[in-house]
């Protein structure tokens, strides 16, 4: 059994915390949060413990932290499990600046150390199984990737203001995605994008719709269509076209019901939002981080593997702001894996 | 070049004098008709010219007759273009009655001569590949066949009156699918049918919507549901069942234009009626019958096989009306042939 | 919170206790077994405790009892339920012998007592969807149903001795579904089958595909047809014509990964069993048990209502045997509902 | 009855023959070649005569002439008919060179000449249905556009090489579509592609592989990627998401017939080359032309609209050259009309 400690009782740590309760090899050791109310309650509701920071990242009585708790304190309960020598599941980013993320990840000697950040789509179903038949070969060499990634509503301008902006919030699943399926790092990288929703987006100095088109060095193009607002729910979807053959996680619909009318067939839409679509691979995060800590797995997305998809964003930024395609410049770390 | 005429200018044979007009191998020798006009006009519109029946069955000008005039006179043309040598392809039935049918096909020499009843449903390219695949055994043993065949609205009543019932004019089809896909000959069937459209069909000793159950001597069941009115569209669809596989011709939707909505994708329907969905397959049929003609292809649905079709229909009727199964029997024919 | 105890440590019983467990308005109070090593276990994984019969149905502890036990040990433990003031969620069957059900039913005082069956089926999303729409008359008068239930793989031979064929066993599920889609209690039965995968399911007097017709007082049709052994995985789906449209809850995919090919895409398939694809039905059954005894929701299926799907099953398999159509027998209970 | 010659007895000047010959409304009165044996043979499939250049221009015997031949003659045809006042057709593009073809456009008097070119894609029924539904505003104001198109094989590459390059050839469809379906000029372009199929396709200064991005005026932008080998088929879609919702026209198999095995469905994959997937269109177009010059319809695309979509394309390639985004010139027409 591996001792879990929770730090953030919020939606997400609530998800979370559902799942370490579940999870047959967790011991769920506590939860912690700046709201001592918040973290009592959701405690309570997974027959565990309220804890203090101190606890929760107290070595003798803890193995592993998952760190769900503000953005802006992501890199400090980072760098504080590394210090205790405890293994963490982080939800991303390390820290919305890459500079700072650099330094922490620099800071922490990453031998043997198994750190984790949870870019969640990694273990969607259908991404895994895509990924495996374009490693294993099945579409021959990668050509085009295409890519969608559209949420149902404008999230909260409050929220925006302090997300980084749509390449660091939203489509930077889709950089690290695009990684992690064809085995490259892109080069280059062209943004382009518009508000359609509310001109204060604009004034926020983001966008709510874009499309990127990154080259990688064997010359295989990506192209990601990224949209806040869609009102049909929730819409992902990947495409890879191979020198052998294409391969495609198209969308999923809630259910396989149909009505049949004159001239029109009406079937079930779309997730009505993010979580609903992609909720079992905050499960399927937490096994595989298990798995690895168990030897079982590789362990993935690395501390490493995050600060690429974000300097991926950060191109991508400056190419929406100039108008035109940019270098991505990847950190250098002593210790990087790939 | 194969020398055609045409008897019948009503609907059905202005279909057919598009395709013989078009065909490549056929020369278009003239169409026939009781009304004058009506070929006349056909006629014109296909470059070919009005001819009256004796010479639609003129051996020294003609090598193939096109029987398309009304159901009662088929018999009669069928055993015409016998005696004076002639090739036939004939709509379906021979004679709605099954013994005048057994009659006449018993009197006509089959040995050598080309006759073939247009159950045109076998050259819809979905049905034949499906046929293909059962045949080439990619199924194994047929277990299980699921039919369905469902039309937009109920017939005229006139029509109705005239047709035979339910089971000789629409699921007569789907005998002949039943037969022709798993290459055996039913043993026994018991039908059910309700009438929810007019109660003027029950008059009529009809149905509009009916579930058959046919047994092979395999073992194998044979499910069909027909409807008469459904509103949506024309729809038919099969699937076998066998013990290494199960292969579906699904339901064909008029386009793949698709309308995302919250909570629903609304998708193009069915093909409004029969005809805008079936309407390849006359071109087929003809291809076909033009090939088994020059030699290239094995004739069929041959007259022998369209009985059988109707001996089924024929029990399936029984069945309805005694509300128990019924054996099937099949007309004993000396030269008939699978 | 609704004090629970669970009576079967099986599989089944392995499910419903995770359920128990995760559920937010449940106590679980424990778990007996026959074999109080299995109930150990099972109440250990879900920090419950082991009990012994007494406990399980004492009424001072307990509010409600989930029986999972062997089918031949269902109607003891609903009497005994009955008898301390229990209510009571029960797998399927009540009992086998149709007889001995009606009896344990008759005996037991329905008035207010919340006993429900666990036809599960009902509670999966797409046919709840599938049924609201027909009630809401979105297709108007329901005139053909068709439905497909067909498993993967031949059940042991065991199992199949002791099921009591596979009008009981398996299609039973849709005879209740086919009563709570349409609200109609149908009137006669035809049913007819054969044994494809081994001949000591004949021995057994079973079969192992089966296509059976239902006859409504409305004249609605309803085709089912059933088989054991597909190999191509779990497969069910229902589909409902009416006078206004048609509604059909299709074939479920594992996922949405489509490999195209020349001549051919490769999308992904059924689910690998059963369990894989009704699993979420289980824990939608006991939501809604809760919230009837909560009198959030209206109870059901009731104890009488799975009567009458058992008297179904009855009559079908008396078709199977005689090979005509059957009427069907309802049992005459003074308490019975709907 | 309108009287139509043909120049140009090629592949696509064949199958305009075989639609000419069909059409109800169209009096076929010859082909032209400047290989006499090829219009002769083609005249004879379709009952008509061989004529030469002169015969195909003179307004005396001819309303309308459909333009076939090879792209360096379009232009001329064009401007011949202009001078003798007949309607023409004209297969894409007008000239491979844009200034030369807006020199021929600038030349003729478009004012009341209907003059066409065949940008077949227009005609095709889903394109026809989606585009409806956005000028009716089903999807509110477009935001963003996602167009494939992509080919089974590399052309041959002594057409490639006089093909213009891949956004001239084969891209310029959809710069066409997307001005017709959102109804803007797109303002600035970025393309950048890759060769993966013969290096000689890099030593032509071509692509085979590309992602282009179109900026249009309301900010709406237009993703498309174009592949020339995918190897699976012929593969086109179109999706556009709105302010109120999103339409999509799909991919499109060639049939709908699906095999079921453990673990995945194989069903009917795409058209195996361009011509099987858009024939249809090639009669639509004629259809539409027809019905333009009786004044039922309004003419479209017309050679301005086939300049500005070819302006799109020059754009592209610059920007596939430079490696960055380019404005788009339009060409100042006198007598230019959307």
């Amino acid at each position: 059994m591996i001792r879990f400690a929770l730090v953030g009782a919020g939606f997400i740590g609530s998800v979370h915390a559902g799942n370490l309760a579940a999870h047959p090899d967790v011991d769920f050791v506590g939860v912690a949060d700046i709201d001592p109310t918040r973290s009592a309650s959701l405690a309570r509701r997974h027959a565990t413990t309220a804890i203090d920071l101190d606890q929760a990242f107290d070595p003798d009585s803890v193995d592993a932290v998952l760190i769900a708790s503000s953005t802006d304190t992501h890199a400090e309960h980072l760098r504080r499990a590394a210090t205790v020598g405890l293994a963490a599941l982080c939800e991303k980013p390390i820290d919305l600046d890459l500079d700072r993320a650099v330094a922490v990840v620099t800071a922490i000697d990453l031998d043997g150390r198994p750190m984790m950040v949870d870019f969640n789509r990694r273990f969607d179903r259908d991404y895994t199984q895509l990924r495996q038949a374009v490693r294993a070969g099945e579409v021959g060499g990668v050509e085009l990737v295409q890519m969608t990634t559209r949420g149902p509503a404008l999230p909260p301008l409050e929220y925006l203001a302090v997300s980084g902006g749509q390449m660091r919030d939203q489509t930077v699943h889709f950089f690290d995605l695009a990684r992690w399926i064809t085995g490259e790092d892109p080069e280059t990288v062209f943004a382009t994008g518009s508000v359609f929703t509310d001109p204060r987006v604009s004034e926020l100095g983001d966008v709510d719709t874009s499309v990127v088109t990154l080259r990688m060095p064997s010359g295989a193009l990506v192209a990601i269509d990224s949209a806040r607002r869609i009102g049909y729910g929730y819409d992902e979807r990947i495409e890879v076209l191979g020198s052998d053959g294409m391969i495609e996680a198209g969308r999923r619909h809630v259910g396989a019901v149909s009505r049949y009318h004159a001239g029109r067939v009406v079937g079930d839409g779309m997730h009505a939002g993010w979580f609903e679509r992609v909720a079992p691979t905050y499960r399927s995060a937490l096994d595989h981080f298990v798995d690895a800590l168990a030897q079982r797995e590789t362990l993935g997305p690395t501390l490493p593997e995050a600060l690429k998809a974000q300097a991926i964003a950060e191109a991508a930024t400056r190419s929406l702001r100039t108008g035109i395609p940019q270098p991505i410049v990847y950190p250098a770390l002593s210790a990087a894996t790939h």
